[in-house]
């Protein structure tokens, strides 16, 4: 009987489920797959999709993974991000608004696979604790916890995939005076419900998307005032009137925060929305990635074969603007690549051409080139596989739109529509604006847009915004220029 | 040459400093001793007593490891728990209140080792990722992550000693309703200010320890209300009257928390005070201690030398009344193991041994009982080893009284003075009330009392929460009697 080689995959994520249905899609064609273990130290799948109150430690004494909030919606169409082998024309039988919330994402992810039959690959409550590779036998050794059982396992594995995501281990500078400060410090990783922070004054240090999104959410859900800073330039969005752009944070001294013009605000709590680190505290030196968010880092052929040692495959670790079909894309020819598909060209090949792409990253010069750059990618990774082909051009097209959309309204661009390129389905809008959606369970996004329901829900849920600030969100003159 | 026995410490505060400074002593009375190697995760010394503003994962990704809040205070004698070998005396030079808060103690516990000169055996920034036993070499081999070398590091050692501590691993239930609670919830471990509670209602699940103190930190800092609530029966201290005692929670909705006697409470947060779990994700299976917390653990010959692997040893693993001075006598007893000064007996000696405390501990019927057991345990140990001895008897009549002085007073009970069994001191009062002292740094608790100078301060603070609580807690008159 030949060798049948064992597959470990680490995460049953987005980027780790879409591994499973990779492998899963080549055995429904009739191929032999490997033998696999997927490891998850949640008691469920979805990865950062799953919601949970807890935050710094899980029920097992493990790092809680997510970083999930409670009212997070979508921050992109989701047209940009729909998987090529499942619509969600198929998974909700009619069409939905282009920004759906968590709940509704996570249930369009988790269809995917529960029609693909690969739960039994998973084992829940198994955190990884150690991957050590042997140079003779040419097999890594996985340990892991079993939380179910109390118990330590190690099993051998021809490969490893590394699916762990990069937005769990915060990046978690320190300002002087943070250790006197008489208020709550938190990082993006730890914000759960927005309602925590109604009538505060909140400051958010950070400028990319968990500053702009949890500062959004800190605005809807009542916050008293939003405070940003930035290193390097102001996001300049349309901000309401309680919300400012200021330089770096400096120092605080008791409640007041200084920054580098001099100004200061007094506030209440502070979010870092400083980033998060690729962190795999699993891996041995000579296994682990060692990189920063970017679009193309190094030492990955393809950008998932770890070149030191391409028996072991990393998933997701781009600076993402595409996500669910880059991860698609890149475990179907993970696959191929293990399942010797495709073969890999000797190391110094590889080597050469991960410096090329580092060369052409490096002239990105916009937002454009960044999300092109990644389309391209994605394109040559389908050609390889059997993954199915969508229009890569016209997903760009969305980015453009999504950006100029926000430009104009960042209070309001989740109400806008957009087309998917796999089923020329239009989105329709939601039957609630985003600002005034407080509620943001899948019951009541998909429950059909009775109007005097509607309108009561509103009444409700506006008495939790002072109605100064719904009126400064609402109507445009009210609204200053952030930054 | 004789092979010089490697021994690995795990943890660099009050237990593993006890180690190092037993060793230490030996060397200074002219004894070869091993060659250690402490491993410490944080960046300096004094393990839970290092306050932090962080909460959930530190600067290197890495857990936690404190518990520690701003304005801390002892909640026991600091004469109980002296270390025999460096009283309060030595270090401070002068008497000082029997209640330090953090800083204060912080200073005393790092003054001895400072004064022993053992730094150098410790290696910061080191998180210990594995300890694994080899049968053959009869070796641990000890896998570290060195954050500041950004590398794993892997060691063999004759010996173990976990000195990690148990109150670092929270113990979170969950009740139903918490994914949906528009508030904060937490642990007590990542309790940090008591500001952040300022004019909120808060719940407090738990009516140990934590739940006492934090509920205390609220009110202090002017919490709107503080609500505990128990499993089997009130703490039943005599409690301001926004403080009340409710039985076990049942379930939240929104932000009414159910209780079950059918009572409700409007909360706007929930600190989670149900305990902590002994916890070792670094050790395999075959040697990882397995308990709850409780004064005779089982498979600790002695308390300290694991008997299915005597070469392992833990330190400070009971639930403890005793402190710093169990942790001494330990540390004593393990060094003497280690160095062949004090031999062990069979396993099934050991077992039996273990078995007959065991049945001593279930006879325990009271708080008297399980200090006094404790108090003669280290009576057993102290006898074995040449730690100084001290007045045990004298250590347990302050328990006592202490129990007693919390009963009269429990926002009182701070202000007590006892005196030192070792020196004879007897403790003068802190120059402020434990109620309206609010600035807890070293440099407030040891400025010299100029009256004036405290009532400026004193009427800054006093602001700080609304009149009519500091009145409730000030007369007694207002007090009204909790559960």
């Amino acid at each position: 009987m030949p060798h049948q080689k064992r597959i470990a995959i680490i995460g049953a994520g987005p980027s780790g489920l879409a591994q499973l249905r990779a492998f899963q899609a080549a055995a429904e064609k009739g191929a032999a797959i490997p033998d696999i273990v997927c490891y998850e130290k949640q008691k469920d799948w979805g990865g950062m999709w799953n919601y949970t109150w807890r935050t710094g430690l899980d029920e097992n004494g493990e790092q809680v993974h997510g970083s999930m909030y409670r009212y997070l919606w979508s921050n992109g169409p989701k047209e940009c991000l729909e998987f090529a082998d499942y619509s969600f024309d198929e998974h909700f039988k009619r069409p939905i608004s282009s920004y759906p919330p968590r709940e509704v994402l996570r249930d369009y992810i988790q269809g995917r696979v529960a029609k693909a039959g690969v739960r039994q690959y998973i084992r829940f409550n198994n955190a990884v604790k150690a991957v050590t590779f042997d140079e003779a036998t040419r097999k890594f050794t996985v340990t892991a916890m079993d939380y179910s059982a109390d118990t330590l396992t190690q099993e051998e594995y021809d490969h490893v995939i590394v699916a762990t995501g990069h937005f769990s281990t915060p990046n978690m500078p320190e300002f002087p005076g943070f250790a006197s400060f008489p208020g709550r410090i938190l990082h993006a990783h730890d914000f759960r419900d927005a309602m925590e922070f109604k009538d505060k004054d909140v400051l958010l240090v950070g400028s990319s998307y968990s500053a702009e999104d949890i500062g959004s959410q800190c605005y809807k859900y009542g916050a008293e005032s939003v405070t940003t800073c930035y290193r390097t330039k102001p996001m300049g969005y349309v901000w309401p009137e309680n919300w400012e752009e200021k330089q770096q944070l400096v120092r605080v001294e008791g409640n007041l925060a200084h920054f580098k013009d001099g100004s200061t605000k007094r506030v209440d709590a502070i979010i870092l929305c400083t980033g998060y680190r690729h962190d795999f505290p699993f891996l041995t030196d000579d296994l682990r990635l060692k990189t920063q968010n970017r679009l193309w880092p190094q030492d990955l052929y393809e950008g998932v074969a770890y070149t030191p040692n391409p028996q072991l495959f990393y998933l997701g670790m781009q600076d993402l603007w595409y996500s669910f079909n880059l991860f698609d894309a890149q475990a179907w020819l993970t696959r191929d690549m293990i399942m010797g598909r495709i073969s890999l060209p000797d190391r110094t090949v590889m080597e050469a051409l991960n410096q090329h792409w580092r060369d052409e990253e490096l002239k990105i010069a916009c937002d454009a080139d960044a999300y092109e750059f990644q389309g391209a990618y994605i394109a040559r990774l389908i050609a390889q596989s059997d993954y199915p082909s969508f229009d890569i051009e016209a997903v760009n097209k969305i980015f453009l739109q999504w950006k100029k959309d926000k430009k104009a309204d960042i209070m309001g661009y989740r109400n806008k529509c957009y087309t998917s390129v796999l089923t020329g389905t239009t989105a329709v809008p939601h039957h609630t604006p985003w600002l005034w959606a407080m509620d943001d369970s899948q019951d009541a996004y998909l429950r059909p847009p009775t109007k005097p329901d509607t309108r009561r829900r509103e009444r409700t849920t506006r008495a939790l915004i002072p109605t100064k600030k719904l009126a400064a969100s609402t109507t445009s003159k009210r609204l200053v220029r952030g930054g």
